[in-house]
């Protein structure tokens, strides 16, 4: 299993690009920063999902990067992956411990701090929490960072900041202490997600140390 | 595990009935002299299809009838599913066969002699083949019996007919010498769901002898 580092957390999203452009932008985004990746596509079906999951496994241990799976619990045990993120209408965080094998991760969505307790609880791993900000990736409502920070207070599993973070506001969420920052489409949807991950870890860098140092 | 018994296999479908009314018809329909039952929900979030899995497998057990899952093999396997069925379109058997434990039982979608033998191949313990007869419940071209027969014959496991199955015509699959046949809006939108299993499971009984017997 790789390392879990989710300083810079990578959560794909299709626009209008199909599976190779999403594999090159991956790719590009791994190279300039991004420390994990997960593979969320909520519009196609298993068999599909599954054939793209194989070819991001092979990537992201390629580049060295953890690679999770979102919502589809049976397509991260397929594709081996280090982990699975279930959102609160998703399978129940305690179903997914039961069928999970102990060395894949468990990141749950937590919006707020009732969520987070109940899915430490749970045996999550992580917490992804949000939105932070406005986004027009998900229909949620803005949490913004008095929230964020409570949350974080109050469990000892690492929390990962997630909606709406860009450039120009990652410093609000890292400065609660979160444990890393999820974007969408600040890197997916940038013209160069190479330097749009570069310019979001030098960020990042200045408020994080890597993992086990 | 509940013994395989695909004679009368009914496969869930929502109409315009919400999870109660859709376990009062599947109870009704098991007393009726359903076999095995499939919950099939494409529409659904997986917590909620989760619970209501749950309910069912309550039910199913209660009942005395083997439960399965359609698609979702991490819901199969959260709710302990006696068997899950794919499609052509799902997750790939062989993949499925890897992530599920030996004592649950695996059902594949043919549509053709190559699907099917394909199927037996990946680890299938048993194939649905259809759509025998136009049905407005899938997208699924109509294959016919001359078809049907020669998937039949083309393998070892037990072959159940589905699509468009009704009590007028049950008895063309079941010449066919499949191994039962799988009803959708048959029973499922029928005014007395436990009538028309009973008129089914007459025309099966003609046909078909109890497995192990």
């Amino acid at each position: 299993m790789s390392i879990f580092d989710p300083r810079l957390y990578l959560v794909t999203m299709r626009y209008d690009f199909g599976a190779e452009e999403l594999l090159r932008r991956v790719e590009a985004a791994v190279r300039g920063g991004v420390t994990m990746v997960q593979l969320r596509e909520k519009e196609i079906e298993g068999g599909e999902f599954y054939h793209l999951a194989l070819q991001m496994r092979v990537l992201t241990r390629k580049l060295g990067v953890a690679f999770w799976i979102n919502d589809r619990v049976d397509i991260a045990l397929a594709v081996e992956a280090d982990g699975v993120h279930v959102g609160q209408s998703d399978l129940p965080a305690k179903a997914v411990r039961k069928i999970i094998p102990s060395n894949m991760l468990l990141g749950v969505s937590a919006k707020t701090v009732e969520d987070a307790r109940r899915a430490e609880e749970a045996g999550a791993d992580c917490l992804g929490s949000g939105a932070v900000f406005p986004t027009s990736t998900k229909d949620s409502p803005e949490m913004g960072t008095t929230l964020l920070a409570e949350i974080k207070a109050a469990v000892k599993i690492p929390v990962v900041a997630i909606g709406g973070i860009n450039a120009a506001n990652a410093k609000h969420p890292l400065a609660c202490s979160v444990d890393g920052i999820a974007v969408v489409s600040a890197i997916m949807k940038a013209e160069d997600p190479f330097q749009a991950a570069k310019e979001l870890r030098s960020i990042v860098d200045s408020f994080l140390p890597p993992p086990n140092q």
